[in-house]
């Protein structure tokens, strides 16, 4: 027996950047006997093989769901509605369904009502990703030193939550279990109006005369570098987070804006005094995060 | 005879990041006979002695430049004006005085008025920085690969324009010429305003309640991350960034503005396809700075 085993059959609904990074750990460390892949596009289902990650594929939700311990539902949250209604008439009582959604309220208003009694719905977020997508970009140490935040609503099964943070402890993350408004609240701030922001920045220099975009390419190896990076993310996976978590966007948004609109002012007017100041304190919240031991040793950043 | 030197002596008025990095070229190539170093604190000046950049210390401007070849201005944009008034009476024609400011038609017309007949000033602008400061935090590898863009005046002499020119060579860089005005319309939103951004998001974290802060920076490993990065710089220096580049940063910021309203309309309506069209054209801008050789591989950014 396999004391590293710790599902019979898993099912990946999806098997994109995140899917395919789990499923290589999964694999890696002997987590499962057999993992089933699902997908749309017979191109990703071939590749999925090609890798070694599924023993079989389907296109059909509820056929990878029927006999897996554990289905992890890891497509654009927009879809886990569906998914959730599609794998429903199979699923039976004692098997775990879990997601690795940046938004968990809405994920978890789409998916639980379908949830039959007995199944244990334990909605996920593993805080790690790359500008690649697909599962071929995928590897298997994406998720190590990680943060992976689980939101089970009240009353979830205490042995199903365990089961799901011991495999996200197994792919090398650390395992928080908080509020689901919570969770979406603080997302907003630390990723979604940060992704939002560089999208737009982007965007706003796609709209310059052809020979500016020229050179603003040519010397981007500065602060917008970084922001064209952020942008360069999955469009159908961020345009779901903002539809699912636009009051909390839609809150920081404002704030964001008030604030813009003061340094802006101080620049008009050349309040040289307001700039220092604000500058000054944003150097309190990096030393908070070196403290914290999440920000990498001094890097290269933005030139002036 | 030393064939690799470029220069007799040469003064850095300041010795900062950007002043002690060149300063260590300078000695690990050989380019001068001698080095003088200009600042205003003891400490400071203590270090460039420790660190062996300096033949010479002072904290009079006109004594540093009096004898130099080239006179090399390393302080924050605000104080050009100051300085170049102080040196003027001691510069002497065949003189190079360069600086190293983020802003250019504001650097100019602070220093050029006080320009003696025959002196060659020659501004330029090293496209390279960390967060770090002060000159213990400079390396002499850190201009390589990168652009120096140099905006010199018409009329300036063609000799001068070279010998700055090669000197960031032998640092590493690729060196451009090009108009002033347009540098600082460049600068303005591939630096300015993302920078302007970075430190506004971090200042609007530092709002938030107490303990939504804590897990703003625990789970911050994500892109906020990054902007926390942008955002440590030095306040003053980008103080004065903002003060003498304030039209084509508010021009930018309009743009910004106007283009952030469009995104957060969509969300609040919930216009998915809107949102969709946006995020796909940025990925069109990244992979043209891909082509045009200025982007890291991929690297981990933000997990939504």
């Amino acid at each position: 027996m396999n004391d590293k085993k710790l599902f019979g059959t898993m099912a990946f609904i999806g098997i994109g950047l995140i899917g395919s990074s789990l499923a290589r750990v999964v694999r890696r460390e002997g987590l499962a006997d057999r993992i089933v892949v699902c997908a749309r596009r017979d191109e990703t289902l071939q590749t999925a093989m090609d890798l070694g990650l599924a023993d079989q594929v389907t296109k059909d939700p509820a056929e990878a769901a029927k006999d897996a311990d554990i289905v992890l539902i890891c497509t654009p949250i927009g879809t886990n509605g569906a998914i959730a209604q599609a794998i429903a008439p199979v699923l039976k009582p004692g098997q775990i369904v879990t997601d690795v959604g940046s938004v968990k309220q809405a994920v978890i208003e789409a998916v639980s009502p379908h949830m039959p009694e007995g199944v244990h719905f334990v909605p996920g977020h593993p805080l790690a990703g790359t500008e690649s997508t697909g599962p071929e970009n995928g590897f298997d140490t994406l998720f190590e030193g990680r943060w992976c935040v689980l939101t089970p609503p009240e009353g979830t099964d205490q042995a199903a939550v365990e089961k799901v943070a011991e495999l996200w402890r197994r792919a090398g993350s650390q395992v928080d279990v908080i509020d689901p408004a919570h969770h979406d609240w603080v997302l907003a701030i630390t990723s979604h109006l940060p992704t939002l922001i560089a999208f737009n920045i982007v965007n706003t220099v796609a709209d310059l005369e052809e020979s500016t975009q020229q050179e603003v390419i040519k010397y981007s190896a500065t602060g917008f570098r970084d922001f064209t990076r952020i942008a360069a993310q999955d469009p159908i996976m961020w345009r779901d987070v903002y539809l699912n978590n636009s009051e909390a966007v839609l809150e920081m948004l404002q704030r964001f804006s008030e604030d813009l609109s003061r340094l802006q002012r101080a620049i008009r007017w050349g309040e040289g005094d307001v700039l220092e100041d604000i500058f000054r304190r944003s150097r309190d919240i990096r030393r908070g995060i070196i403290d914290a031991g999440q920000a990498d040793p001094p890097e290269p950043v933005d030139p002036g």
